[in-house]
């Protein structure tokens, strides 16, 4: 049950920009900085962009930004628009010859729903500290 | 956040054996059933006993059937168990800069922790009702 890299990159990148003083960065920044090639990097920020969270100015200067402020980045809408799947277990592979009576599923629904309604408590502006600012600081 | 293959068989072969008229049941019979390779289902039923969910017979006439009642077997031991790691991400590969700073892991945590706590409500013996029985009895 643990979150896919796709989702805890998003988190990785999405904290940085809500840290950073710099009013810019570049994706060979944010590939360098936290050891992910830059194609990944892309393909998550690209995700990011299309949802408004970041915002992106092309050009010699270009570069990406937060395109919402941090608090109305709400943490479970991350994880429920970044993970590829949001059905708690996979019937289908292989087919389960219990589907038609089983209760399971609708039990691990409810259980995530548990687990959404915890992170909307929080939003990107929960995670970002003096402490957090001072690492990206130092890593910039 | 799906959980992983390895907990979806054990409940796939934890809720047959809940529902099954049949004393003992053999592995081959669950392979076939489920259409998961027999080496796997072995895997997974060696952990199971190693729990005292499932209780192994040796011998020509052997098979396996539930160790426990189904009501004393709780959905979040079975996924606390079974699944690989409950470390809600991976934040050592690769390593994430930003982990001394960070609080996303304690969100995270809290999260799961009411996810677990659902199913800490419900067991086995919730998710067998007569459908259940009807649908394990035509498989068989």
């Amino acid at each position: 049950m643990q979150l896919t890299k796709h989702t805890d990159f998003a988190f990785r990148i999405l904290i940085y920009l809500a840290s950073t003083d710099e009013k810019l960065i570049r994706i060979q920044q944010l590939a360098d900085g936290f050891d992910i090639s830059k194609s990944h990097v892309m393909k998550i920020v690209n995700k990011l962009v299309h949802q408004g969270w970041i915002t992106s100015v092309r050009g010699k200067n270009g570069g990406i930004c937060l395109g919402k402020a941090p608090q109305d980045v709400r943490l479970n809408d991350v994880v429920e628009f970044m993970e590829q799947t949001l059905e708690p277990v996979n019937c289908q592979e292989p087919v389960c010859v219990l589907t038609s009576a089983c209760k399971l599923k609708g039990v691990l629904l409810k259980a995530q729903d548990e687990y959404l309604a915890h992170l909307a408590q929080f939003t990107l502006a929960d995670l970002v500290d003096k402490k957090m600012i001072d690492v990206v600081r130092f890593i910039e």
